[in-house]
């Protein structure tokens, strides 16, 4: 058995965030397949066995079960160095920009992706514009950021890189945005990402099939 | 000047989490307006001086400025020792429950509140329902969760607490949620935190004026 074991698919930017860590940081890792878009985290099984929140990713480490992308990349990043942040004042920073990735930057990106793209029954127009402004307005704070550092905390990825890096490589016609053309700081600062050895896109990195985005009006 | 400067403002439950904090630990604090209803934290000299991504809190504590509610109660708490988790798991387990509230619980339970009662314009139905479908999600993993104990992490209160009661103190003419009647654990629990000394309502302990919420069709 692997070191790690994430439970996670390959739809879920949540999960490919702990994924992509697991890789670059060359750590001992499988997956474990959730078929979230059939409904398995809302059972009520795998709810008091996995998660109580109903969320991926899940990791299954040196006897823990640890949720939520933020503990998992701390957990990781403690444990193992890879990553972390240097000091105190650089891990409340990471912190701070993995909390407004949680509160907003993924939140409101991935919420509009998904209602646009593959919930069951399409959304109302006006749900999509309104998500779809919040995500602009975190993206436009991030944009900023990166105008002046190669990476959130400076020179060097660390663990807020990679939380914030969970949907940014999913396609346009997912997502809806067009980051090459209207975030050039995001776009260059992906690519530097991308550069790291152990880089996989998230479909080739997760488990799960592919599934065609909803075709939009 | 007090050892800690909140800038705040009474309609945000994210500085009131803070603000309660401070309260009940029975620190040295108070608190800076921040005319949020005005638009002050969009102004970008505001942003550039006090905080990038445009949000409060911000606390003004030993020389630096803090932002985002989660780190500050981490700061808080690894200083003070109040209200602080016990033992490295237990840190972690504050955490998942904050990033869960930044997440989900608050998150879609305070832009509900705010595109509601408070937002320049009426909000469309769709999106009000979009986000309150979400933020009762988010309650119900809190709700059963609290069947099992007195407080988030057991049976003493810790920063996970004053985390997830950002906005469970607000009116129901304001947040359109009847706590009392459909959230019978979450109820219990947010009497038990209004025992501690310290506590405080949001509109008695936090600065602005008190604006009427939009009447409801």
């Amino acid at each position: 058995m692997a070191d790690y074991r994430l439970h996670c698919f390959c739809q879920s930017g949540n999960a490919y965030k702990v994924a992509l860590y697991l890789n670059c940081a060359g750590l001992d890792w499988e997956p474990v397949f959730v078929d979230f878009m059939n409904g398995m985290t809302r059972d009520p099984d795998w709810r008091s066995r996995t998660n109580v929140m109903g969320e991926v990713p899940v990791l299954e480490a040196d006897g823990k079960q640890l949720t939520q992308s933020g503990i998992i990349l701390t957990y990781l990043a403690d444990k193992t160095g890879q990553f972390a942040p240097q000091g105190e004042d650089a891990k409340l920073e990471a912190w701070r920009w993995i909390l407004f990735d949680n509160h907003k930057f993924t939140s409101f990106f991935a919420a509009h992706r998904f209602m646009r793209s593959f919930a069951p029954a399409p959304t109302d127009p006006a749900v999509l514009a309104m998500l779809k402004a919040r995500a602009e307005a975190a993206y436009a704070v991030v944009e900023a950021h990166l105008a002046d550092c190669s990476f959130v905390l400076g020179d060097a990825p660390t663990i807020a890189d990679f939380s914030l890096a969970g949907y940014v490589y999913y396609p346009d016609d997912e997502t809806g945005f067009n980051l090459a053309q209207d975030y050039p700081n995001i776009d260059a600062w992906r690519q530097r990402l991308r550069a790291l050895d152990g880089w996989a896109d998230p479909y080739d990195l997760l488990p799960g099939e592919r599934i065609a985005p909803r075709a939009q009006p």
